[in-house]
């Protein structure tokens, strides 16, 4: 269920967002089509509950059937939605009849999803009757959130919930806006409403008070609440920051590539172009590569190195977009994996046909440099799928990631060696280095 | 804990086998190293205690510190082994002292690993108090068990045992002689005991009149209670036949391959050659056979043919001798991938050679040709790996396996080519059908 009912008036309050809060976009997607992404990542499930007031029929006009995201919404309008966002929700109270349990998303939070799957995670302390609703918390918020305007918690030691409001003096964590409920939570908010309340707060504090909220601690989870101009800026900020942190990035890729295919992301995330789509553009680079590297001259050859390069900066993007708009898929991976072995096979043999159009001779030499440099390449990427299967355990163990000869390395060097004119030196560089890690690989699995 | 005290009179009956029984060797292993390894395989435990009576120091001395099997056995000297097997095992109570539960295997069984496997998995029925001992139990024995021999027993419908006993007459399934026991199990066998009945079945027999015995059941399993020479020879049969079952074996692999390297195998189990330097031989005779490809000649070519393929035979036993020596490790897979991949690229590597030797012209286009093979042969490496964990799901959902391209196919093309001397439509052939996998998987992974 997700909350999409309020006015947003803070974050329209400087007049240069129009359309309503919740259909406000943010790399490419709308804030509310974000929190209906999430809650799909994390429950997999595509029933959405979704509470509007405030502009409903245009939200409804721009959401429709919802298959776009994968999913099928149901609007709960609210008549009531100007007392309280928990006013709100109570008008979802029908759509949710015979529901064990239920996700609750506010529409201007933006979450990772790791969030919601964590109360998922939890969800037997409901089954089991331990409590009627689990909060996401936050031990120690970033310096982007507003602790001010954020809603505060006070905890006792079991992690039930003994207190929850804007104004708590003395505090333990923060409410991430993310919540596992059981319809018990709709009875709380009637007898808040009844007693003036209207906020979904106040709903929460009356089960709290009875013992029946728990904390989920998600300290350390990217979230923020989109209520300002200035929050709406710092969340793209932020996102785009956490593309930065993939742990297999190799030194090119963070230093080089990363920077420049962020800034390519940031305006892709804004066309309709897919990340399969993404995928495939980066191939046809690499093989376009492929081809001038083979053809004669040394223009072509370093036109080849560079949209080596340029499809090993785009490469970044398909998953980068991905991530950004919450499409990562399995089936996407796959598909990026091979037409990557694919470009590294056709940029090599390329490379290899411009060596042996300009080697004295016959050029026997040449060729099974390039045979050589090709097992190499291929053989460095099917060993580091399996080896980083069997490894990570040790990697748990608190070991450090031995240092990957990837593909950033791989096309960086194709680069160079084009540009210097370099074919059979490359050739030899790419056979001896990607031979060397398998060997390496070989010889650390044989210690391990 | 093991059973290893008999004196093994029926096995030893026609004189042909002077060992104790538990040293009775099958297919390179010792009945009782194999107990041990089937215990280790499942529960993963170096902990071994091991009640010995009838040739206890000859035992003892065979086995030793157990380093060798990577175990630690404790040895429990029974003075009452006559009195039967229920006595021995008393005389490993003092080794048993403060453990909740343990594996009790005769070492004259051979069974799966994934029997014991089966009883730790329910081994929550110990610890929430709901029986004293659970025994493994086969309802469809297959035609190798003797059944007047056997121990039979009756369970009620919640799966407790109700009766217990060579002589039932009617009859629910068959006793496998694998336990996951308590030291209640002791007490019983001392009540038995003094009753006058020294046997294992008989101290299971008073647990089982208390409710305290449940089965659980292993139907489909291979097992089988070594006591004849009849018997020792239909074990070597079946554990042979079994390694035939690879559900990943190609056309080649299944009709060719499979029968000639477990004949191999069956001998080569006997030699101290391990799994690994089984893996390492297999690629040795392959890189041998890429040098004869790479050389000039006829002769040469068709040697390196005939090497390609026996290397092909070779690599079915590093996995067979692991299976059949209870030694497969993710480790020794691992490199065996990687070797082989290693073989097949120089192959490929030494087959292009050759084909461009007798060439007519610079033989650019073998060179070609010999890349695309060899991208191919990878490639198609490649995706298997990543194919198959994908599709695994969609398989188990019931879809037909698709047919796979498998090195067996591949290796025995390359024979074949070689000995019709057509180096180059080997070369071509390669390329197009591994090519072709791959491109046939992108194609099934799209519409899945």
């Amino acid at each position: 269920m997700l909350l999409a009912a309020g006015a947003g008036r803070r974050l329209r309050a400087d007049g240069r967002l129009t359309s309503p809060k919740p259909l406000v976009r943010l790399l490419g997607l709308s804030l509310l089509e974000r929190a209906i992404l999430t809650a799909r990542a994390a429950a997999g499930c595509p029933e959405v509950v979704i509470a509007l007031g405030c502009d409903a029929p245009q939200i409804q006009k721009a959401l429709g059937d919802g298959r776009r995201l994968g999913v099928r919404p149901r609007y709960a309008l609210s008549p009531d939605w100007e007392r309280g966002n928990g006013a709100s929700a109570l008008a979802a109270r029908p759509f949710l009849r015979g529901c064990e349990r239920f996700l609750l998303l506010m529409s201007d939070h933006v979450l990772d999803p790791e969030i919601p799957k964590a109360l998922l995670a939890h969800g037997d302390a409901l089954a089991r009757g331990e409590a009627d609703v689990l909060l996401a918390v936050d031990r120690e918020p970033g310096p982007h959130i507003d602790l001010e305007d954020a809603t505060k918690v006070r905890l006792d030691r079991d992690g039930r919930i003994t207190a929850i409001g804007k104004g708590l003096d003395g505090y333990d964590a923060i409410d991430t806006g993310a919540f596992l409920c059981t319809p018990a939570l709709f009875d709380a908010l009637e007898e808040a409403l009844r007693a003036g309340d209207g906020s979904l707060s106040g709903g929460v504090r009356a089960l709290a008070r009875r013992g029946r909220v728990r904390a989920v601690d998600v300290t350390g989870r990217f979230w923020i609440d989109v209520d300002t101009p200035q929050a709406l800026r710092t969340a793209e900020r932020l996102l785009l920051r956490r593309l930065r942190q993939k742990p297999t990035d190799g030194p090119v890729a963070r230093h080089l590539n990363r920077p420049l295919s962020i800034r390519l992301s940031r305006w892709l995330v804004r066309t309709p172009l897919t990340p399969t789509q993404l995928s495939w553009l980066s191939f046809m680079v690499a093989a376009a590569g492929a081809v001038a590297l083979a053809l004669p001259g040394y223009p072509a050859l370093a036109l080849g190195g560079l949209l080596a390069q340029l499809s090993s900066v785009l490469d970044g993007c398909d998953g980068e977009v991905a991530r950004l708009k919450l499409q990562t898929s399995e089936r996407g991976g796959w598909l990026d994996a091979v037409l990557d072995r694919y470009a590294d096979a056709l940029l090599v043999g390329g490379l290899t046909h411009h060596a042996w159009l300009v080697a004295p001779g016959p050029g026997t030499a040449v060729w099974l440099w390039g045979l050589a440099a090709l097992s190499g390449v291929l053989l460095n990427s099917y060993t580091a799928d399996k080896y980083d299967a069997f490894l990570k355990r040790a990697l748990e163990e608190g070991r450090r990631r031995p240092l990957r000869l990837g593909r950033d390395v791989r096309l960086f060097l194709i680069f160079l060696g084009a540009l210097l004119n370099a074919p059979l030196a490359t050739l030899v560089a790419l056979a001896l280095l990607n031979h060397g890690e398998v060997l390496r690989r070989l010889w650390l699995l044989g210690r391990a």
